[in-house]
């Protein structure tokens, strides 16, 4: 067998081990009883550090080696080889005190700030998010060293393989440069006209539950393949044929609800569409978080908070919720879906404002990473940064610097993926109704195979074949243009 | 470190990678689309292989030899050590060619038998049953080597250790020499009484469920710790604190789920009461299969069909499903959980006749891995069988020796472990009664405290640690003894 064939076989079962893994993070968080929380702990620790010790066997750089000199691999299987030695070298790269180290100062902050954070203690955390801190920028400069690449580099390819810092610094500088005045405008537009009127409700789960599954099934969703739960943070996992996406309800609020469900079924159909001749292979997986999230936000919004999906979806939920009167009707309702607003807290943000969300944190984790920002300095730089960016101070930390999982749970390099998602998404939409101009009608009477058609083709089914600019410009001609997501901007909120 | 420590360190991982791949199997059985199947397989099967090349490393011959010789284990970690050697003993006695055959041999017939079985078309799967029948052969011949004892001891031995064919044979002898005669006076005797009628459904689904997880709650299960949902086959697994049983409700029957319920119970209660202090140790584990199902049946025969418990349960489920009349009396509701009648399938048998079903079948697979029965004369051979011990002649194959899984599966050995469990059954529930006289009047208030109260110090707290023999010795003061499953009978039924 060719050295790259073994590969093969190794990295299948690499991937069905994280299958299974993932199958008991899902179990976890949205059947399992809190009694089972140590059990599944240990029982997750052994599969990940199983999968981490096959994929280190100390055989793997011969292997790599050899297969690097096999001529006869066809440009996928070279793609393939190429992710697998991405993964390996970030596997490989740390020593492995330095990767349970890193683990436990991860495990042990987060546990701290799901106690600390209700009561904007701090003080109480600062010496663990130090310490994630500490080993994160050891590992950054290790990595960095490993792939011939910026320490910050090093980090987002963990998330957003094949972006750079330089492309997050232009691309950040253009929306910093552009969004403040933007939504000083269209918040004084919005005061003018009549406020949209939130339907009172409440809004059975049940009825939610059935309204989401019949827009899911709208978009494509086959429930013989896949399933919608409920977990307190919604989230998209599963595998290609069995898709698990959950979401929340709030009895007095449908749209959010309605929202997460089309978001996470963004997610999901990204994953049901990646290419079937390279399931279990790296090059056959998702292209990396920022392509995820470009995938969930066009379709909630670029597709499902447009105009045309608004006046299809108008009639249908005042049908299922028996509303009446003109709260119900599209124009009302898009009012909801497009409202634009400075608030402190990231999750709830709007698509105009979140951009900025994004901007500050990636200022603050490159400066403490530098060196140039103390633990203890950070709730000031952050109110600091809110007042500028978005015109709030917090009034706690709790909904300050306390607000997100990602830095105590030591995930350094992953905020920009979720803007870098939310351009790309306007770029690739902007592409496929220029390719099928029939997209905004189709949505208009919840028709997606057109759209899907064409992500399909471009997106889904390209897999990790292509490194992210080079998908985003076969895809739409470009490389990753700013001025696109601006420009949907200005066209839904000031045009 | 001591290479005993080494070895549990080892274990501990394995028996995580085990309780993983057990959550994979829960999923599979209640939550997963159909779509997931393809990829759960290679999952499990990725879990499954990497869990036998973990025990089968090539250094734990001598980890076992070193540890054989260390002088200071306690009690509990000899015990351990050897659990630990029988699991490493049946892993390793087989080489990798024949356990690769079995399990693909398991498989095509298993699926062969799916679609064969409705049909009653036995002579489509002939030639895959022999086939699995010839690998089973072989392996019993290989592991009695190994193991120094028959071949069907080392089948036995997989399923029920400890327990020989010697003990199989003296104690299905005596069952064989009572029950017929037992079975017609008990038949005599209830036609000569107005016959129990059944209460007239429909029996909501949600309020079945609603029943049964209170008398769950009366048994002790801490919904914190445990689930209870649907499948087709009804079967309790997850782990001691993550408790997951299943049932299947027919609406126009509550007593089949109700029993289903409290039977799973049964065995979730087994598992949540093994030692703390050796989770995920071998000698932590459940004793065996028929360990067990002594512990199911215990709950569901000796305590929950008894006339205490019914008493108690009567004017509960009649005020739940709110029925009236006589027929929700404890009487009628008495003989229609206690009703004996010779029937064709196992599964659906009484406690009486049930024994006979197993009898059957141990017989019949004794014969045919003895080589004394042929695959194609079986279907003759189960008729002739069930004529005899039941009276009754199956109409065809589906109901007749195609009914079971197990042996399409490649489970020979498995089927004693029924009948094992039924006897010990009667024995534990006898001492515990004699050792805690107010039991009886405890169940007759929904009470188990005093039951589980015997039952976590003699039965479910010893684990592993003591074999099945001395186990029942210890907690009786006797080796198993058919004479207290049969005195059972006899006062329940003909007292």
């Amino acid at each position: 067998m060719s050295s790259y064939r073994e590969l093969e076989t190794r990295y299948r079962r690499l991937a069905a081990i994280g299958q299974a893994t993932g199958m008991l993070h899902w179990d976890a968080a949205v059947m399992m009883p809190a009694g089972g929380a140590d059990a599944r702990a240990e029982q997750i620790a052994a599969l990940v550090s199983l999968r981490h010790e096959l994929q280190c066997r100390p055989d793997m750089a011969d292997l790599f080696a050899a297969a690097e000199e096999e001529k006869d691999l066809s440009p996928w299987q070279a793609a393939n080889l190429r992710e697998m030695l991405r993964g390996w070298r970030h596997a490989t790269a740390l020593p492995a005190d330095l990767v349970e180290a890193r683990s436990k100062a991860g495990m042990a902050s987060e546990m701290a700030w799901r106690e600390a954070r209700p009561n904007s203690d701090f003080a109480a955390i600062t010496g663990l998010l130090a310490e994630v801190l500490r080993l994160e920028t050891e590992a950054a400069g290790i990595k960095a060293e490993a792939l011939g690449c910026t320490p910050y580099d090093a980090l987002l390819d963990q998330y957003s393989p094949g972006i750079d810092t330089a492309t997050v610094e232009r691309t950040f500088a253009q929306l910093t440069a552009f969004l403040p005045g933007f939504i000083a405008a269209v918040i004084e537009r919005q005061a003018s006209n009549p406020a949209p009127e939130t339907p009172k409700g409440p809004f059975p789960e049940a009825t939610q539950r059935a309204v989401g599954m019949r827009f899911m099934q709208a978009l494509g969703f086959d429930f013989g393949g896949g399933r919608l739960d409920v977990s307190t943070h919604p989230f998209s996992g599963g595998t290609p044929d069995d898709l698990r996406i959950t979401t929340r309800y709030d009895e007095d609020d449908f749209a959010t609800g309605l929202m997460g469900i089309l978001h996470e079924t963004g997610h999901a159909l990204y994953e049901r569409g990646l290419p079937k001749d390279w399931r279990l292979q790296p090059v056959g997986t998702a292209r990396g978080m920022d392509v995820h999230e470009s995938q969930s936000l066009l379709i909630e919004m670029q597709a499902c908070r447009s105009k045309p999906f608004i006046d299809y979806a108008a009639p249908l939920l005042k049908d299922a919720f028996g509303g009446s009167g003109p709260l119900w009707d599209a124009g009302n309702l898009y009012g909801i879906f497009t409202h634009v607003n400075c608030g402190l807290i990231r999750v709830d943000a709007d698509e105009a404002t979140y951009p900025l969300h994004v901007i500050l944190r990636t200022d603050l984790e490159r400066a403490m990473l530098a060196g140039d920002l103390a633990i203890d300095d950070l709730p000031g730089a952050w109110n600091e940064a809110m007042q500028r960016l978005l015109g709030l101070v917090p009034p706690d930390d709790t909904d300050g610097c306390m607000q997100d999982i990602h830095w105590f749970d030591g995930a350094f390099g992953y905020f920009p993926s979720y803007t870098m998602g939310a351009m790309a998404a306007a770029q690739f939409f902007q592409a496929a109704v220029t390719s099928a101009p029939e997209i905004p009608d189709a949505i208009g009477r919840g028709d997606f195979k057109p759209l899907y058609g064409w992500l399909g083709i471009n997106i889904h089914q390209q897999g990790s074949y292509l490194e992210t600019p080079d998908l985003i410009a076969a895809a739409t001609g470009a490389p990753l243009d700013p001025e696109i997501f601006i420009a949907h901007l200005q066209s839904r909120y000031l045009g």
